[in-house]
């Protein structure tokens, strides 16, 4: 990458359990994480459910999404869990954050999007932060474009651009 | 519509100040607006600016929204403004609420999403409920896809319908 060199050497890492991104948030998730990629490196995973998946219980799913999860993980990760048992931030408190993890020299931040029954307790455990993103519950491909929209915004707040008004 | 005896007859209507549906959300908001006409009565109404609204201050932008708001709704509309300092709701919050207006005849609610800096006064004042969909601040096109598929599953949960699980 011809710029690499002037961005911040922290990373944004987005990973999702599931499948790939849905047509109706696509486009979205695209172009909002294409506009983070001029502020921070950034990248999405899509952790595919294990190939049983639909003759596994709940709970096994999720403990088997957590074991691949807590194997992907490096140890120096920061990690962000989306849970709605979290704590939420407002835009502003999201650009705050990120900005303390850089300061702190964070090397990757993982956004954490769980699988349709949330996220194993191992992980949950091993979470830096768990972060709640409304007391609505959304559908998890949403969650992707929210997400990538509201880290955007973050950098947009970070650098004093006019995208994000209250 | 064939089944139309068979809704109730209680009407949503989704308003938005600004411009058509982005690319981004347009699939999303049609497909899951789609989906909640199979349970109520529904339409969506973008509000155009006015003509030369670069032209207005922001104050006069609001105010002439606003007055063109409080124009459109008849009398016994149910008025829920979109707003970043009202009150949150669960999604089982959002659907007892619909079933309150529904218990108590409501005709039609409006969701109203206001403009680029928010909504006037005098139609804050109009409005029966103000919600906030989270302390994050979403860009508009993006809360028409949320408020339609969170309209949607509150639809799916008063049905104990399996869309929505926690």
């Amino acid at each position: 990458m011809v710029n690499a060199l002037f961005l911040p050497s922290m990373r944004f890492s987005f990973w999702s359990v599931g499948k790939n991104h849905e047509a109706y948030v696509k486009a979205g998730v695209e172009e909002f994480t294409y506009r983070i990629s001029k502020y921070y490196k950034v990248d999405w995973t899509i952790i595919p459910q294990p190939k049983n998946a639909g003759m596994m219980s709940e709970m096994d799913l999720k403990k088997k999404e957590g074991e691949t999860i807590l194997q992907w993980l490096e140890k120096d990760d920061y990690l962000v869990a989306l849970d709605e048992r979290g704590k939420q931030l407002s835009s502003e408190g999201l650009a705050s954050f990120i900005q303390a993890r850089a300061n702190e020299s964070t090397k990757r931040i993982v956004f954490l999007i769980g699988g349709a029954f949330g996220i194993d307790d191992a992980v949950i455990k091993r979470a830096n932060f768990k972060w709640s993103l409304s007391q609505l519950v959304f559908p998890h491909q949403l969650v992707r474009l929210i997400l990538s929209e509201q880290v955007y915004r973050a950098c947009t707040i970070l650098k004093n651009e006019k995208y994000h008004h209250k």
